[in-house]
């Protein structure tokens, strides 16, 4: 496919989500946005890069468009905020087979479409190996974005949904076996949790909030280090995916879920937008050495949490 | 270099050049912008990939570096806008030297700094190559935007500076000659043209603008495409750099001058925020083929100008 037909090939696509945030989306040297007035605009950027975020052998086109996209979603969502807009960089090796792009889009529109985020602009090349930037804009009413550095000491600890499903879905790929154990559709599509992230910032209940990409371990050390705090969280307590187990519950990447503080008298539901919340633990005191995460064994014992988060899996 | 402490290196290097609409830039799920009041949001992302935008071999570091945010400023240049921040997805090789790094955003945030342009987020990546994706957001007073569409039959056809440059320096490169002849800062180093585009922009006097990154024959083809007009141009007004020719002026790319359109009563100065301006030509009706821009040659003819923009240089 020629560039100029790719290009009229994603207007169209383009033009079946549109958000009226966007009045000028692509064709012009640059897309022009209007968002709501008394609102903050939040802006993310995230790489797909073929043989470091997924593999054509492993990862069909729609679930890379999908997965795409869906990187750019789970961190407006990790704000509170509400996704406009967003933009594709686009690099694409010659000799790609011209239906693996036109399955990327489909599966890229399709959670565009869910979201009403409109594809307002980007760049597209050749490049040495597939390379997707998505660039994801929201909106939050002006100062409520919820940070990572808002965690109170005291604060329980909070994650939606299950942990670990994406790293035992990568863990049987890479040992080549069918995937049958687990569901892998939270793996090959994760929901990110963009209801979610909405309903908690709108009635002002979470102090602090990061989404799961890195890994529990590092992902909470993050909400650690930026809110002055050090946590605790139990072992038997951790939603742990059917097929995965704890350390990849602790450790695996890409699970896309959610993971909050929120003040102990706060009356937390047991499923917001749909999705269920578990307590995990709670914020503690800063330690002399940071980040300083503990968890409490279903030995019953205490030991510091390690931060090993996902690695990229290129060999 | 860890990617940790390139990121913390990054920081860093973000912190000295902050713009005020930025509310949270790198260090969070995303960054916070807060446009002002009773203004639109451009946004504008660019592809910089080794050696389909640049070569190691020909582009020192700072020039790459540079030149990545150099297309996306030269894209709020020509909508009129002022740019507020960036984001940077960068991606590179396992094995590229360490300095070629630093160097980089040595060229990056020398650039950055002029134009107050905060490094606000971005994403960081091993990759096969090289892969530098830009986004620039700006802002400009609602509803003042300068489009491709607004070139009215009648206007007058104008550049900031001198064609063709770029491309003589690219020229020259390829045939592996030193680069004696011409001045080669304005490939190396271009200077977006935002100041003009600003001035264009609050005084109302330009219809339509572009800028050119794929070269004038193509950029005025896309003003004429979306204004629903033709245009003609005369050779002899061209205003070619020394050490380029006609060809390369029409076709070269790169050059991030500023095309525009103006009414005919305009009286427009000759230099613009510091820039010379040049009348090259007239916007007339659409042709039945279209888009049809005709040039004046300097033979006194008038010919059909082909659409041969720039090609990415790899070979």
């Amino acid at each position: 496919m020629k560039e100029r037909q790719l290009i009229e090939k994603i207007r169209r696509l383009a033009a079946a989500s549109q958000n009226r945030a966007v009045l000028r989306g692509i064709g012009d040297d640059c897309a022009i946005l209007r968002p709501r007035a008394g609102h903050d605009l939040l802006v993310t950027t995230d790489f797909s890069i073929e043989d470091v975020h997924f593999r054509r052998k492993w990862h069909p086109a729609e679930s890379v468009g999908h997965r795409c996209l869906a990187r750019g979603l789970s961190d407006i969502a990790a704000m509170g905020g509400t996704p406009l807009a967003c933009f594709l960089s686009l690099g694409l090796p010659d000799n790609l087979p011209r239906n693996w792009t036109e399955n990327f889009f489909r599966g890229f529109q399709a959670l565009a479409r869910r979201f009403r985020v409109q594809l307002a602009g980007g760049d597209l090349s050749s490049a040495p190996a597939i390379v997707a930037d998505i660039i994801v804009l929201g909106q939050v009413p002006s100062g409520r974005a919820l940070l990572r550095s808002g965690a109170r000491v005291g604060d329980r600890i909070y994650v939606t949904g299950a942990l670990g499903h994406s790293a035992a879905v990568l863990k049987q790929l890479r040992n080549a076996k069918k995937i049958r154990a687990i569901p892998s559709n939270a793996h090959f599509f994760p929901q990110p949790r963009v209801d979610a992230g909405l309903w908690l910032q709108q009635r002002g209940l979470a102090t602090a909030m990061i989404d799961l990409s890195d890994g529990l371990s590092v992902d909470l050390a993050h909400i650690c280090q930026e809110s002055g705090v050090s946590a605790r969280i139990a072992a038997a307590n951790l939603p742990v995916t059917k097929g995965a187990d704890l350390l990849l519950a602790l450790h695996g990447g890409e699970d896309y879920e959610l993971l909050f503080t929120a003040p102990a008298r706060s009356r937390l539901p047991r499923r917001i937008a749909g999705v269920p919340v578990t307590e995990i633990g709670v914020i503690q005191k800063r330690t002399n050495y940071s980040p300083a995460i503990e968890i409490l064994g279903e030995n019953g014992r205490v030991t510091a949490l390690a931060q090993r988060g996902w690695e990229h899996f290129k060999q």
